[in-house]
């Protein structure tokens, strides 16, 4: 087998974005969508990465997401700022409002951004990091999925939900983390499931409610949240806050909508974004040099910060292009000539 | 032995409010605190109820709060509201910038309070619950006193630091969830110390950063978060948006300030008001209805929703009073009539 090839970042970006044109997406939004997947493989964030394109380009087949849909911004000056992805990706909505949501943060100390009706397929780290690097902080859920139950409960209702922070640092990458709050990936329990071997207990339950192990019997059952009662929490305030308060599907209309599992859902996302230095400012302190001390500490004591090791594959692979296999080569190649007749292949 | 004696809430409010006013604190202020000390005992929430004000009597005494401090609201007209507790108790000063909180949320969609210089005793339910009252979806969070070790790490750094929501309901009580980020309270590790028996795994490690069942240990060493590094990455955004953010204290210098740990201690706090109707406008929905579909399914599942048990305290003492124990309305009529000096008793 031969050694995994380096491509450069611009390039595989380029790619990618030659792949989601050549399946129908219009310019803007294939760039968007192409430079948020980049950065998954970049990152070394193989679950993100360019493994997506191919669930893109199924919902695409699909006709569940709208190839050339142009995102509509609607904002009244005030503190809310909503964008319309109108059933396209969400990335190309995000990306249409960013600067509107950064300024309006920057003049009123909090701001927050609706986006309405999207296909969501990406990591939020991405949204929150981007805010980051204006000097915000930055919050952003979404709901997902109806796989998860509530703390207590018996059936799935709630989503993987995934929640996530960035908060600027004064020298190199923002704080940052992005987690479900599931106590695991779907995804894991499949990659159990192939394998024959038992999920560790507190994963899921079955479909009578009862705790289990086996992989199958949780997948038609439910998985559970992290955190016991309070990930659960959480978990539902994510449901009402980018669910119920935007008016926006929850995880079970979500799922209803689409009707099937093996497609990337759709629904709506909220941001949040704050200004430290309009928080700070009455102080006298800069929040950024508070806010070393507390992230310095706990690298003090040999601690991970959450992203590190996301940061150490950016560097490296800036530097020397990102690793890929010659299958994933060939999928990008076969992609890139054939667009969506690819998937029939 | 006899039977606890019931008292109406009203009563106890006037009763625990001349307490205060005895032991030297400002009418406004010692109503304020009454308020959210009876509100907590009515909920049966024990320890946030009369018990505290042993405690607040204690800061008092040591001088550690201002008793005569009137909170002072800085309001530009934009999206962030402060409100100076000049070294006074945290609920005052909330109370007084509420109203502007509300109006503003309201006016722009969403709005934050920052609460600068309080001495905090009391849980968050109490302000995101009164917001909810008012129609609006609230987070509230602040840091407390260093005693928790970040995930991975070895040393107390992060406080217990409590993260709480609240949504308003179409009938009855809201939707609030209010909870610490470490796993367990740091009273509840002290009652296994002086019960003699060992706490659960999980809960805190040793000086020397191994895992440990000694309550002695424990508390010498460090408490952990719940849900493992994301509890932890939950845990540190709170003292970024409610510590450094703000400019105030974060738990490693709320310890190192008040200089010693049976005193409550003194920073700041972050409230979030988000209002629903703003954000749900343009689809249409009505977000408070879909927000029941969720929470009705949640209870349809035979689970419970937080803050459930605390409620139906709540309706119960509001028909039948506040059961009191002998030694409760003994030190009652202690406090009440020497203040202060009932604490030398």
């Amino acid at each position: 087998m031969a050694e995994p090839q380096t491509v450069p970042v611009d390039v595989l970006e380029d790619r990618v974005r030659k792949i989601f044109e050549k399946s129908g997406v219009r310019p803007e939004s294939a760039a968007a969508v192409a430079h948020v997947i980049v950065a998954g493989e970049r990152d070394n964030c193989k679950s993100h990465g360019i493994y997506r394109i191919e669930g893109c380009l199924r919902v695409l087949a699909a006709g569940k997401v709208e190839p050339d849909a142009v995102p509509e911004i609607f904002d009244q000056g005030k503190s809310v700022i909503e964008v319309d992805a109108k059933g396209g990706f969400s990335n190309p909505a995000f990306f249409a409002a960013k600067d509107t949501l950064v300024k309006r943060a920057h003049e009123t100390g909090i701001a927050a951004l609706v986006i309405r009706d999207c296909l969501h397929f990406s990591a939020l780290w991405h949204d929150v990091e981007t805010l980051a690097e204006d000097g915000l902080a930055a919050l952003s859920m979404c709901p997902s999925y109806a796989f998860v139950a509530p703390a207590g409960g018996t059936k799935p209702l709630l989503g993987t939900n995934p929640f996530a922070f960035g908060w600027p640092r004064v020298d190199g990458h923002p704080y940052v983390f992005d987690f479900a709050t599931s106590v695991a990936a779907r995804g894991e329990i499949e990659l159990h499931r192939r394998a024959g071997t038992p999920i560790p207990e507190g994963w899921a339950i079955d479909k009578d409610g009862n705790p289990t192990t086996d992989p199958d019997a949780a997948l038609e059952g439910a998985m559970l949240t992290f955190g016991a009662h309070k990930g659960s929490a959480i978990s539902t305030m994510i449901e009402l806050l980018s669910g119920a308060m935007l008016g926006e599907f929850m995880s079970k209309e979500a799922l209803d909508f689409m009707g099937r599992t093996d497609l990337l859902p759709r629904h709506g996302a909220l941001v949040l974004a704050l200004d430290p230095q309009t928080f700070a400012a009455r102080s006298g302190r800069d929040p950024l040099a508070e806010g070393e001390k507390i992230l310095t500490a706990i690298g003090a004591q040999g601690a991970r910060l959450p992203s590190q090791r996301r940061f150490q594959a950016r560097d490296k692979a800036m530097v020397n292009g990102i690793a890929l296999t010659d299958s994933e080569l060939a999928q990008l190649d076969r992609f890139e000539a054939q667009g969506l007749d690819a998937l029939n292949g």
